[in-house]
């Protein structure tokens, strides 16, 4: 019977969390969420525990309760999964791309052995190995990224060798040391591959980083590319994942370098931020796909309506607390454009507070009601 | 703020009232509903009532909870409703339409007095008078309706001159007789109007029934008529429920007769049937567009995106009590396909069961993914 009347159990309940809930809705699949207390997808969930997503025993009973388990979040305990896994449980996607992702080190090695395109890396383990590893590295400058526990920016700086040099080195745990990918565009597609191993791609998007967030504040799809780059970039996304042998939905962020090379950055195991516009965009969304994969249904065709543009709605820097949003009257009147609130009760600085998708004819009718959108977007205090 | 936190509640728990709250979840919009037990949206619902419709006690105390009362069916207390917006309730659509229209009789009178188009007919109070008020209209044929409480087909009947006139009276209560629109095209215009008075229409559809079931089967829009009757056709039903004075989303079902005219049919006082794919197929469905008015946010804009076809989910002849939908998974291959199931555990013969929406670059292609999709759709007993 499709849709299985199916219990989906989701190990954390961020934003993520409750777009995949709500995409699953029509289908009347249930959801049970593991995460701490005030989870954005809290009140959507059929059923919700309460605790840390390196809780053993938590996870274990959210396994029990549930036909199969997903994650929206890399920093769980994978020890529990794997252990829930080699007992049987159904773990979508399997811990052990989860073992190999949540280590920035290992993906690299990965990348490496299996001739993925990626920039040249050393591994640090102590601080005293850090100068003489980056000297193996071009260039003057450094993308240093913890090897675990970094998350939306955290835990990856842009470093300048000469500051290294003189000591001012910014982590000290294991970390891997990449050359910087100079004037670099940033790609990404979503990957949906299921049981069968039936792949799709979502269409390429191009994103925009806002250089104080160090986060993807806007992106377009279609990406500003030729059709080369395109075929080139969605091949080399879907190989990392046949490679991986993954089942899921992942994430592969790519740098377009100056000289036209396609090189991969990283990978998530999971919905992804450079995917929010297929709610609206694509016949059907990563988080449709997801819920497709988890149930064991046919993939879904992941091709674009119309143009579309993805901007992120961050915490404004003079904001923190409870909050309102401001301007929404004037960016609710204009034809295509879609606003998705996280259902956080507080803001802070930079956090993801929700999103708003534009669809037009093309590109350049998305970039007149981005721009209208980015005029009248406002935060304050509750009042 | 917008969204305002506000908590909307719906009388009735049906697939409308589980819609409404789907098309709410991004914004995190809280719902309570008010339902007989194992309601489509029972799972979805902040707090769910249980009882009947009909329970003024049960309504005041969903209006206790809830800043807002909306419906989602017609045949609910409407004085228990009148009451409680005299005490200062809001309440959208106002009552005082729903007392309108949920008498056929004087809908019928009123699109009379507002030389709103419409087929003439004549108020029936006893069997006696039948024959001779059936003797003022043209034609063979007669729609006979029962004033009050049909719905989904029940309670209207297409009836022959000749088999009144020996006594076939299929109704005994009053009745609405109307001159029968012989090989009408049946057309249908959702209207949003908000407590300021800003209008939008939907585009046009054009419906065609089955004849078994006598409720729509399949509609498609755009509508394949000319420009000038979609004017016409949108013209009129914004008429109607500016003449109405009418808060909400409407529904105007209309004929196109043979002589190029629209005349009104009826009017329905919520989401409607007719409009399921405005869930995808337009930038803001009929769903969101509630929400909106219930909470004072601006219309949104409501062109179609894509040509679209929805066709219902109908409970098969052969199979009644728990069930199971078979061919989903050739019909979920299929681009632009969006199934909705309405959470309904048992089905019967021409039951609502869910709907399936069909999206494409133009109705020839969406007619021959239709096919695919009849083709495949099946129903049997849950084994």
């Amino acid at each position: 019977m499709l849709p299985p009347k199916k219990t989906i159990g989701i190990i954390g309940g961020g934003q993520l969390g409750k777009m995949l809930i709500e995409a699953g809705q029509p289908w009347n699949i249930r959801y049970n969420i593991l995460e701490q207390d005030n989870a954005p997808a809290k009140d959507i969930a059929n059923h919700y525990i309460v605790g840390s997503l390196q809780d053993a025993d938590k996870i274990k009973a959210l396994a029990k309760l549930s036909d199969v388990l997903t994650y929206e979040i890399e920093h769980i305990n994978t020890e529990a999964l794997l252990e829930l896994e080699a007992q049987g449980h159904k773990i979508i996607p399997s811990p052990k791309i989860l073992s190999i992702i949540q280590d920035k080190g290992l993906q690299k090695l990965f990348f490496k052995q299996h001739n993925i395109p990626s920039s040249p890396f050393e591994l640090v383990e102590h601080v005293s190995e850090w100068p003489q590893k980056m000297a193996n590295l071009k260039g003057q400058k450094v993308a240093a990224k913890l090897r675990k526990g970094g998350y939306d920016g955290k835990g990856v700086e842009l470093v300048n060798k000469a500051d290294i040099e003189q000591g001012q080195i910014p982590f000290d745990g294991p970390v891997v040391l990449e050359e910087f990918v100079e004037n670099a565009i940033e790609l990404s597609v979503i990957v949906a591959r299921n049981e069968a191993g039936d792949v799709k791609t979502f269409p390429t998007v191009e994103m925009a980083f806002d250089p104080k967030a160090n986060l993807v504040d806007i992106l377009f799809a279609p990406a500003n590319i030729s059709q080369a780059i395109d075929t080139q970039a969605k091949s080399i996304a879907q190989s990392c994942i046949e490679h991986l042998n993954g089942v899921g939905i992942f994430a592969v962020e790519m740098f377009l370098n100056q000289s036209g090379e396609v090189l991969v950055n990283e990978i998530a195991p999971r919905p992804h931020n450079s995917g929010h516009h297929t709610i609206e965009a694509c016949y059907t969304s990563q988080y449709e796909q997801l819920n497709r994969i988890l149930l064991g249904m046919p993939l879904g065709d992941t091709q674009l309506i119309q143009a579309s543009a993805m901007m992120n709605i961050l915490g404004f820097e003079n904001v923190s607390g409870p909050y309102e949003m401001t301007g929404l009257e004037h960016i609710l009147n204009l034809p295509g454009v879609f606003v998705h609130l996280y259902n956080k009760a507080e803001t802070k600085p930079m956090r993801k507070m929700g999103h708003i998708t534009i669809m037009g004819q093309d590109l350049h009718e998305v970039m007149q009601k981005l721009q209208t959108v980015k005029q009248h977007l406002g935060m304050k205090a509750a009042s």
